[in-house]
């Protein structure tokens, strides 16, 4: 049987499932990470960051609308190996000086991923000329991208000094 | 039992595992997406970056060597997440005129998770003093970033026009 050739639509309808499955695990995630964080201010980056998760996952619900289709996850399994890696930290570094170093670069990985997918979403979205979804998404980048340069702020001045002069 | 209290240096070693096993990943992984790319650009660009991954494992070799360890890989859950989601586009998109988007996609995420596990590793290395390895660790981030770079480039001046005009 001869498959339909897929197009940029279907394509962004896809990388839109992966990401709202990804964002979905990201929120059943977070609690966990924030509950194993040694450090307030490790807790207090991923609380913060968890508001935020809830507010991206709204906005991939009104691109959902915005091509006619119902919002719908497919599994990622990129989410699933990078979350599982962040399991293992957790678990293997668990009461040790530099557990919230490798929980906090885990997060980072969580990160880097929403950056490349919502990078590649928005130029899509562009190419295929909605406009509103461009917006929506860039939002959206911009904000794991300042995720991502606080976590980085956070490792260099107060996790890794911690883990390494314990 | 007491588990032993894990120290940076433990979690600097792990994650050179981590990254030498997603290098060996990514070797494998470049010849069937060489393969399948469509376009020549993208051929050219995945041959290229063979050759600079070939430097980045030789690199982290050194690097294994300035902390006295063998070069050993571990699973890296991530990287194996991320090439399945490339291999299932490859597979799913094969013929059709997204198909090269969708694999430039791919080859972006693994940059990217490149890129986050380099930036944390050479910051890490800074903490514990490791002056050449910070060296080596900053010539590979920066050659991940630069091919990122040019993939977007890629991106948004051939694959995806293609992709849509089809």
């Amino acid at each position: 049987m001869a498959k339909e050739p897929k197009t940029l639509d279907d394509l962004f309808h896809d990388t839109l499932k992966d990401i709202y499955y990804a964002e979905k695990k990201i929120l059943s995630t977070l609690p966990k990470m924030t509950k194993a964080a040694q450090t307030g201010e490790l807790k207090a980056a991923f609380e913060k960051h968890r508001g935020e998760t809830e507010e991206q996952v709204a906005r991939l619900e009104k691109v959902f609308a915005m091509i006619d289709k119902k919002p719908q996850g497919r599994t990622c399994a990129a989410i699933v190996g990078i979350t599982e890696e962040g399991a293992e930290i957790m678990e293997e570094y668990k009461g040790s000086p530099a557990h919230d170093a490798g929980l906090l670069a885990s997060a980072q990985a969580v990160e880097h991923y929403e950056i490349t997918r919502y990078g590649t979403l928005r130029t899509w979205a562009e190419e295929l000329g909605l406009d509103e979804a461009v917006a929506l998404l860039q939002e959206t980048l911009d904000e794991e991208e300042a995720t991502d340069e606080a976590l980085t702020a956070l490792a260099e001045s107060v996790v890794n000094q911690r883990a390494e002069s314990a």
